[in-house]
């Protein structure tokens, strides 16, 4: 971390900061120059606030020289992990498809769903109980019923299962759930990843709809630093000006994360978009951008569907797609 | 609501179509072009789902026309909301200025922050108790004793508080709390706002750093479609690739909410801008734009505060911008 | 397009803006609703300006159900376009590599870079001659001597040149340059739009950091209606909040340019993240997501280069990528 | 500025690095820590080409620690720059208020337009005669015939006018204009920049759609490196994900900007905007928040307006505006 002080900065000033730093366990280094001085500071940085750095009169700016997160960064831990769910491994030469409905409908829909994404090559079964949605008079969601209809399928194809989680209220109903999904709008719900950390359950963690690579990977700190290492990443577009797709894929948030962490990335094309036709071509780019796996939207009939029809595809056309990842995973060198 | 149909769609395709927005309770009206039909939907849209008519394969677009919130629609309240916090009026002719530090950190500090700002003329209390922070190892507030600590102060000095709620767990600790503040990272969680509808507290609830008007709107709606009409909008910048600044203001808000809705807008320079030097003119700019309120970090010491120092004024600083809010207000008719 | 006028539109002045968009040459279809009435227009509305319906004070909103651009609309031309540039195919199943450095700085290294790109692969030169640097004290380019070097590399080699026109003035010194580039900052320069499509020449069209997919369609359309069909669109990355790369890669502006135009799309990866080890992965994942070509910089010695120093890979590198892009190329059907 | 090596980085590597530093005049203090060896740079940096370092493989990034701007920046010049236009000022003390159609229509037009302005208190005309029109199609102004037209209203009425300018090819035709006007599309046209550099006219800088204020200022610096120190800068609203707005006016800029630089600072509400409701709240702000003037768009018939007739006000209403705004200059002790 450095610090630049105003060219105004005396001498007097200049020691009582530096005697503050000192005090905070911190090695300083001083360089004077015409317009201004920097300090730099030498020690675990991490815990340092910037905002109270910077509301010292003498302090015109504060920059972070290293990361603050620690047991996510790659620098500390520089093997791949490679999480297993039960017996489904996703990281590092392991590459996984997850896919669904995004809502749970019926026991028809749900079981139906799961065995054509299994024949089709999906290894992981996702379906929503509890749905996040702008307005209040949308469907929401079958809740309690809608995790029940999902483990009726998972016992009946033995793909492991992943759902979302809105509230801690309902965490003892996610027992048996193999991954727990944290969406967007719950990405900086730091209540909820530090209870998070507290249970051993793999946790699906998505890019938050307005946050940087580093908060995203300081969330995902949250979860590991209260004891959870099983931290997938999720990225599933981020918001920009642009209005045909829903959201924008940051695709390059791939071998970003691949540089500064060791947790597995995922792409989520179906939320990205919106749009059922983008997610064949997205879906190719995932797996040859090097991300450790795909989440994607499935639906017998998109047009009935109770939310999200519109970026939904059908079991044919996911059958299609799966055929261009599994060549493309051969080519990459990933096992599927 | 108008779906426009793709030049492909056939007239069979059209009439399935159309029997189902029928089935939906909708009358249609089509109008068939060159280039593509489009349908247009009167009846009481706010309920259809968009994503599952875009699903159709028909359907190149579908666009609203009206808007999807009713009970925070000026259309149908055209009164403005005018909330009463314990004898302190917010909206229509009444103007409330919020101040306090970001974190309740002793019971020192936060008397004499109270009794400084009362003093110069602000009229309710904030303080933190549970801080969201971005990292796990920074200082997250003194909770349940934050909470106390400001409860002391509002006992000492008169001024009704107002104090960030994270998690349905702490609704308890809140009973004696006048406003309930729900942050920019919370305003989509769902779960949250739906219990908030059932107690009947004025609740603040800020903007999402990448939320646009009218999905905030709809997180209003929320709340007052659970049975809680006291909700008070604050703008505090949303997330844009300009740097200088923590968030980007977007002023604009205010009379485009004013044209929108009925209930009162205030305005967080604070947060909107991480800057203390900023905090004066945006305040004046905030009154002449029409806003019905302020809140504003104030610290004894802000190079000592245990968060956000940067953007926190000393009380003296403070008692100079409400000698200029006041001297506005008072221009243009507002009750301080 | 529709106008959706406000509730308190009486039926005299709905029946002005009726005679006044008769006027235009448009048919009106109203519908009657409670809350608002709609007024859809059929016709010819590309010339229609959205501007001054919505001056007119019955009105709420205006909204587009078509597209303003035409000869660049896949709905009326859809067979994709293929441009020859001296017998280098872009678009349909040609698939093209332009690469070579930010800028031109000796016949030494402009040489030795287009012999180990053509060594390698790539089948277009690039070079900058006239640089915009956003620092007046940065270094601009060699100018016309820059020009002048890269078609000593164009004769030696064979390889069509690609380089950026800043200003009409310097026109006539890219009578031989193959490819004319428009960079991001001129996207919307609309002068400069509508005398290149007097030139046959074909076109390199970046997107602006900030411009919607159809805004760039529409600068295209520019181009193409002064005369000149032979636009290749690049996608270069757009400006977002995130910040570690220099711009986001907005790749599923691929796929969403195929559906609305036949013109061929390419993607440039140094520029969108501005980071060398980002470019293998963001090449790759090019390709596979569909796009027609591919613009990378390459520079004998990075460290040395003049300007984009850090986005700039090594000819060895660029092998090492153009035998991956091959591979790709081949599974995707594509001759390179 | 500092960079930021790898932990890999050797003795060797490192001194190679610290020779080439000091062969560009630098003097260089190498802090060593655990995870990282940060190199401080002092001395002349801003002709140093931060990407020319990061291509180094020992660099993990570079940070600037001063502003890459001189003639522009406050540091070195503190006095505020108070701009004279045939005796009207801007700057410091003084308030301006520009106004007048988007483009000049016809006679008719623009001398009623340019005596109600003046009755009503503005003081510069302004007038498009060549317009940037997303669409080919749409109306580009009467060129040489609007400037015209914009210096018989000079005349009649005595106001100076200002009026953009889109090419350089136009320059000769503006000698008369008072103010020349660069568009937010040509914020980085660095050729037009530079020569505009070379006539003293006082040029008003809009800010780029998508450009950071550092990257405003540096544009700024192209015109005064050439010489020519009169420039205003223009904030006219950026471009986010908010869509109810057509840009969102970032007010902020302009306390930041008095921060760094000491050229005047003026508003545009219209253009910000795109609404002609929200310009009467946003010009108070735009006053309050310490701007050194407005720029207005009336017009005497906004629906009849050949372009942006939404955001154009009428001349009562600009009269009522004027009114509120002498109000608050008056307050904050600006001479309008």
């Amino acid at each position: 971390m450095i610090i630049v002080c105003k060219a105004s900065a005396n001498e007097e000033k200049l020691n009582k900061l530096i005697a503050h730093l000192n005090s905070l366990g911190l090695e300083t280094h001083v360089s004077i120059g015409v317009m201004s001085t920097v300090i730099g500071l030498i020690g675990d940085t991490s815990k340092v606030d910037i905002e109270s750095l910077e509301a010292w009169d003498i302090t015109e700016k504060v920059k972070r020289v290293s990361e603050p997160f620690k047991l996510a960064n790659r620098k500390f831990h520089n093997e791949p992990t490679v999480i297993d769910i039960n017996g489904v491994k996703i990281g590092d030469k392991y590459f996984s498809v997850m896919a669904g409905p995004c809502s749970v409908e019926s026991e028809e829909q749900i079981i139906a769903c799961a065995k054509s994404i299994k024949a089709a090559g999906g290894n992981i079964l996702r379906g929503g109980a509890f749905k996040p949605r702008t307005s209040p008079y949308a469907f929401r969601g079958l809740k309690e019923k809608g995790l029940d209809l999902l483990l009726t399928a998972k016992k009946e194809t033995g793909l492991p299962v992943v759902s979302e989680l809105m509230s801690l209220e309902h965490l003892d109903l996610f027992s048996d759930i193999d991954i727990i999904q944290i969406g967007a709008r719950n990405m900086q719900n730091f209540e909820l990843l530090s209870e998070l950390g507290k249970c051993g359950k793999p946790i699906l963690l998505k890019r938050g709809l307005a946050n940087t690579i580093e908060e995203w990977l300081m969330s995902a700190e949250y979860i590991m630093a209260s004891g959870n290492p099983n931290v997938i990443l999720c990225e599933r577009g981020i918001r920009t000006f642009e209005t045909t797709t829903r959201n924008t894929l940051d695709i390059s948030a791939v071998p970003v994360l691949r540089g500064l962490t060791h947790l597995p990335v995922i792409i989520d094309p179906s939320h990205a978009t919106g749009k059922a036709t983008l997610i064949h071509p997205l879906a190719k780019a995932g797996v040859a951008v090097g991300a450790d796996g795909l989440m994607i939207e499935v639906h017998p009939t998109p047009e009935q569907a109770l939310c999200d029809g519109a970026q939904s595809i059908t079991p044919q056309k996911f059958a299609e797609i799966m055929s261009d990842v599994k060549t493309l995973c051969h080519i990459e060198g990933r096992i599927l």
